[in-house]
């Protein structure tokens, strides 16, 4: 975000259809949370399409990557990899660390499971953290996480290239065409 | 959550297979994040069901209830009401006023959609507050509004009840058997 450190969030275990739309809200939630990138599993292109086409209209910068190997991109990921778990380490006792490994200029991956995910992504995680030890869902997760890393900042985020803009009213809708800009 | 007022999530707009999942995670997020009951509407049994059960083995105090008419919860409500909405008020900017009514006592109902709200909705509500004023997901907005309305507090959370507790770790799972305490 910004002239930030890379932030990026890996997408691991998609099943075709069953888990598009979460994938699809893992991917957006990346987005309009402060991450500069998503990487999706082979099988997820119905929602980089729809990642894609939320940026093309919505506007970025934001990159949508489909890739083969998502062990290869937490494998070879150079700066810190934070896996999002129930069991793992409390978010409030970690985000400290986080937040001064994105001061220090080291890049963030931060890798997000759908169903269960290898014990060696537990063991290469440089930190295994939990937004409480309780089952909800790794959309949550996601964006508490977010939300504390940046500590608010990616609230005031600017878009680039948008077609449209959302204006904030305390009721009702108000979009802007902002193609022509 | 503890001696607090009550807060309620309600979800509206539910469509039976194809919503499941999304209903069930905003359901979860409202019990992990500190919410004291959700309410969805008719068509809903299956996410209900799924919540109970992770309430029934992870523990509560949590309610979860299904309704046949969501909008007289709206209606009916004695205390605040705020419909999460990407085209409503900066969180950061409300989220002052959410905490000042959660210290007075008045009890919060949020209301979350799935696809196209009613009108109506966006006008009874006493806010219509957006995590950003991007697309992204009702699940991860609720997740950031109520970890800012409690500011942190419900990551502390205490449960009653639970048959199986987790116990955080930097690597691997750990979870404890408590049903007999």
């Amino acid at each position: 975000m910004n002239d930030e450190p890379e932030v990026a969030v890996l997408r691991l275990g998609h099943r075709p259809g069953r888990d598009d739309r979460m994938t699809t809200h893992v991917g957006l939630t990346a987005r309009a949370l402060g991450a500069d990138r998503v990487v999706f599993g082979p099988e997820a292109s119905s929602p980089a399409d729809t990642v894609r086409d939320i940026t093309d209209r919505f506007g970025g910068p934001f990159d949508v990557e489909v890739t083969d190997s998502p062990k290869a991109v937490i494998r070879d990921w150079d700066g810190l990899v934070v896996h999002l778990t129930m069991y793992g380490l409390p978010v409030q006792d970690v985000e400290g660390d986080l937040r001064e490994a994105l001061d220090d200029r080291t890049p963030v991956l931060f890798v997000v499971g759908a169903e269960k995910v290898p014990f060696d992504v537990y063991e290469r995680a440089d930190y295994n953290v939990a937004v409480t030890s309780q089952p909800h869902s790794e959309v949550a997760s996601l964006a508490v996480t977010l939300d504390r890393l940046f500590d608010g900042r990616e609230l005031d985020r600017e878009w680039e290239d948008a077609d449209r803009t959302v204006v904030p009213k305390d009721t009702g809708k108000k979009v802007e065409d902002t193609s022509g800009e």
